[in-house]
C-alpha cells in the first residue's frame, strides 16, 4: 500500500539505489544497506537504481541469474535399472524422494537422431517402457544441412503437441552435436525456457557440444547464427554409445580434443601423441582385448582432462561476454569453410585445417619451435587429420582452374617442408 | 601446462570444489578458498564443483551472469539534438567519448511498426540523417496476428544483410509491445545475443513490455509460446508518442496500470480514482491547456510509480524461476480469449476482463470488501473499461445460438449485482 510521494523541486539531481526485500507476496524497493532480515521473507541479489533529474528518471535493474548444470559420466545409461536419464538432472532430494514415491507415470519429449534411432531405438523404447515412462519419441535426420530453424519449428510443434510442464519434464536429446544444439535452441525458446537434456552419442558432441551453453540453428547459410546460451539440466555421458561411429567420426572428435590439448593440457597433448592411434583403434572403448586396461586408462583421462579443461574455460564466459576464447582456437576459418563444402567435411576436419593452417602462423612469428610445430603436425598425423581432404576448386596455372572434377585440398604438409602443399587429388573422405 | 594425475584408486567418492582464476589468457581451476589476487589477472564468480565416484565423474558447473539494463525517460527523443537514442544506452563515459570524438559513422538497424512510421518516419529519417547514421529502416505490420516466427525471420534476414556489430550496434525498435517483443526476441536470437534498444509509443508498451526482459512470439495459437528472457540494453520512454494513439489504446494502457496500483499501490489507485478520466482525456500529455500542471503531475507519478512497482517485481525474478507473479494478475484467463477473439480485443482490455472477474472472486472469497470491490469497478468504468466489448457468440436460450449477427459481453457489471450480467449488444469497440 504505496503513498505517492510529492515531488522534490529542489533537488537538481539524485541518486538512489534500493535493495529488493520480499514481504509475504510482494518485492519491495528499500532504500539503505542495512536489512532487518527478520522483518522480510526474502532479500533478492537485484538492485535497482534510480537516478532523478530535471529531465526524467533513468532506472538502472541489476539481475543476476545462476546457471547450474550438470555434466554426468554414466555407464549403461540405457540399462533399466539406470534411472539417470530420468531422474540424474534433479538436485533437490525432496523432489527425487516425490517423484521416486509417486504413482504418477514419469512423463519425456525424446528428439533423436534418425540413424542413432537405428542402432538404439529399440533399446530407448524398451528402457522408457521399463521404466513406465510416458513417452514421445522423435526421430529426425540431425545432418548439418537440416540444422535449420525449420527443424526447430517441427520439433517445436511436437512439443507443444506433447503439451509437456515446462519446469519439471525436461526435453531429451541424443545424438551428435547437431541434434543437441538443434534440440537445445528449440527447448531455450519453448515457453521462453524449457529444461533440456544432453546424451551425445558422437566423440566430438561427447566433448564439446555437450559441455556447454550454446545451443543454435544454421541461418542465412551462416553456421549457427541463431541459437541461445542456455545450458542443459543435466548431460549424460556414456562413452559406450561412441562404439558405434565411424573411425572417421573417432578422428572429428579427437580433433577437439586436440584442441583443448594444444591450447591448455601439455599433459594432454603427450597422452595423444602416445595413445592417439590406440583410442582411434578401440574407439574409446574400454572392453578391447588387444590392448585392455591401457585404453581404459588412456580414454577416460583424455575425455576427463578435456571436459575440465573446456568447462574451466566456458564456466567464467558462459554468455561470451568474453570473446577472446581460448577454446575458439580452430574456429577462425573453419565455420566457413564447413559451410562452404557442406557435406564434405566433418566439424572436427575443418577445425583441425584451421588448427593446422594457425601452427604454421605460429611458427612463422617465432610463438612455436620448428619441433613444437612438427610434434603437432605429427600428432595430427596419428589421429588421421591428414586424411581431410577437402572437395574445393583449386588453381592449375595462371589464370586457370579445374572446375571438371573435383579437387582436393590436403590439409597437412606431409613432408613437413614449412609450407602447405596444395596438389589435386581424388576426395577420399 | 597441465600434468595427467594418476588416478586415486582407493577413495570412493570425493567432491572438489574449483574456484576459477584467469592467468593471462588461461582460465584454470584452483583448490582452496584462498586465492592470491597478486598472482592472478582475474577470478571468475563462477565455480565448478567436481565430483568423482567409482561410477564416474559428474561437474557441476555454477555460472552467474548479471543483466543490467537502463529505463529512462526523456523528452524529444527524435530531436537531431537529443543523442539519447543513440548514445543513451552506453555506459562506460570512455566507450561514449571515443564514439563522440570518431568520425566513423553509427550505423543503426531500426524496425518501426508501420502505422508509427506513418505518422514519425519522415521525423526519424530527419533525426538520423542529421546525426550521421548509416541506417537501415524496416516498417513492419506488427499486429497482434504478425507476432509470429515469420516475422521475426523476416526481420533477421534484414539484420542479416545489414551485417551489424554484435556487441556495439544495437537494433532499435520503435512500436508497441508487439513490435518491442518481436524484435526483442530476433535480437536475442541472433548471433545468440545481439542488444536491442526498445522505444515504446504506446501507453501499455510504455509501463509494460519496455520495463522487462520478455521477448517472443506467438506460436501454434498460443499467446508469445515462443521466447526469451534477454533484457534491453535499453529503453527510452517518451510520453509525446503517446499523443497520437487513440483513446482506446489509452484505455488499454490505464488497464496495466491499474493491474500495479489493485496489487501494489494504494497511493496510485487513488490517484487512478482521481485523474483516471482527465489522464484518458489529456492522453498523458502535459501541454494540455485544459487541466495544465495537474496534467503533468498525475501524468508523471502514475507512470512512475507503474513502472517502478513494476520494476520491483521483475527485478528479483527475471527469468521467473517463481512462477507466483503479482504482475501476473489479469492474466490467468486473458491470454487465450485475447487469441480466440483476435483481433477485437486489445491486450489492457482482455487483462481488464480478467482482472474484474478475479475481483468477484476476491469478493466472493471474503477477501475484498463489497466496498472495495464497487471503488474497483468504478474506477475500471472511469478508465472506460465497462466499454471494452468482447465479439462472441452467445447462448440465447437452452440450445440455441445468435449466429447470425455479433454479439457481445459486457465486461463489467454495471450494476454492482455480485455478478456478471451477460447480455447482447452492438459491438461498439
Amino acid at each position: 500500500m504505496g503513498k505517492v510521494q510529492p515531488e522534490e523541486k529542489d533537488v537538481k539531481e539524485k541518486t538512489t539505489e534500493f535493495s529488493l526485500v520480499r514481504v509475504k507476496s510482494t518485492w519491495k524497493g528499500q532504500l539503505g544497506k542495512k536489512i532487518n532480515k527478520d522483518r522480510v521473507d526474502s532479500v533478492s541479489a537485484a538492485k535497482i537504481c534510480e537516478n532523478v533529474t530535471e529531465k526524467g528518471t533513468t532506472w538502472t535493474v541489476i539481475s543476476p541469474i545462476v546457471f547450474t548444470y550438470k555434466v554426468t559420466e554414466t555407464q549403461g545409461l540405457l540399462d533399466p535399472g539406470n534411472d539417470t536419464l530420468l531422474l540424474g538432472h534433479i538436485n533437490d532430494p525432496q523432489q527425487l524422494e516425490d517423484i521416486k514415491k509417486s504413482n504418477k507415470p514419469i512423463r519425456r519429449f525424446v528428439v533423436v537422431d534418425q540413424a542413432v534411432f537405428q542402432i538404439y531405438g529399440s533399446k530407448l523404447t524398451e528402457y522408457l517402457e521399463a521404466n513406465n515412462v510416458s513417452y514421445k519419441i522423435l526421430a529426425l535426420p540431425t545432418t548439418e544441412e537440416n540444422k535449420s530453424m525449420e527443424t526447430a519449428l517441427k520439433i517445436l510443434d511436437e512439443v507443444n503437441n506433447f503439451s509437456l510442464d515446462r519446469r519439471t519434464e525436461p526435453i531429451i536429446a541424443i545424438g551428435g552435436g547437431v541434434c543437441l544444439d538443434i534440440v537445445g535452441f528449440a527447448a531455450s525458446l519453448y515457453r521462453r525456457r524449457t529444461p533440456y537434456i544432453r546424451v551425445p552419442t558422437t566423440l566430438l558432441s561427447y566433448i564439446d557440444a555437450s559441455v556447454g551453453a550454446k545451443t543454435g540453428v544454421n541461418f542465412a547459410n551462416c553456421k549457427n547464427k541463431l541459437g541461445a546460451y542456455i545450458p542443459p539440466a543435466a548431460t549424460f555421458l556414456d562413452l559406450s554409445f561412441i562404439q558405434t561411429v565411424s573411425r572417421r567420426h573417432i578422428s572429428n572428435g579427437l580433433a577437439e580434443i586436440l584442441k583443448m590439448a594444444m591450447m591448455k593440457h601439455g599433459g594432454l597433448f603427450e597422452l595423444l601423441e602416445k595413445h592417439g592411434s590406440m583410442l582411434l583403434n578401440t574407439k574409446f572403448q574400454t572392453d578391447n582385448s588387444v590392448y585392455g586396461c591401457s585404453t581404459l586408462k588412456a580414454a577416460s583421462q583424455a575425455t576427463r582432462i578435456a571436459i575440465m579443461t573446456m568447462l574451466e574455460e566456458l564456466a567464467p564466459n558462459l554468455w561470451e561476454d568474453d570473446l577472446d576464447r581460448l577454446v575458439d582456437f580452430g574456429h577462425l576459418i573453419s565455420p566457413a569453410l564447413e559451410m562452404k563444402v557442406l557435406p564434405s567435411l566433418l566439424h572436427g576436419e575443418a577445425v583441425n585445417i584451421d588448427m593446422s593452417y594457425m601452427v604454421y602462423v605460429s611458427k612463422e612469428r617465432g610463438l612455436l619451435t620448428e619441433e613444437e610445430k612438427q610434434r603437432i603436425i605429427s600428432c595430427m598425423d596419428r589421429l588421421k587429420h591428414s586424411g581431410g581432404l577437402v572437395r574445393m576448386p583449386l588453381p592449375v596455372g595462371l589464370g586457370e582452374a579445374e572446375r571438371s572434377r573435383s579437387h582436393c585440398l590436403c590439409i597437412c604438409n606431409k613432408g613437413g617442408t614449412g609450407s602447405f602443399t596444395f596438389f589435386a587429388a581424388e576426395l577420399t573422405v
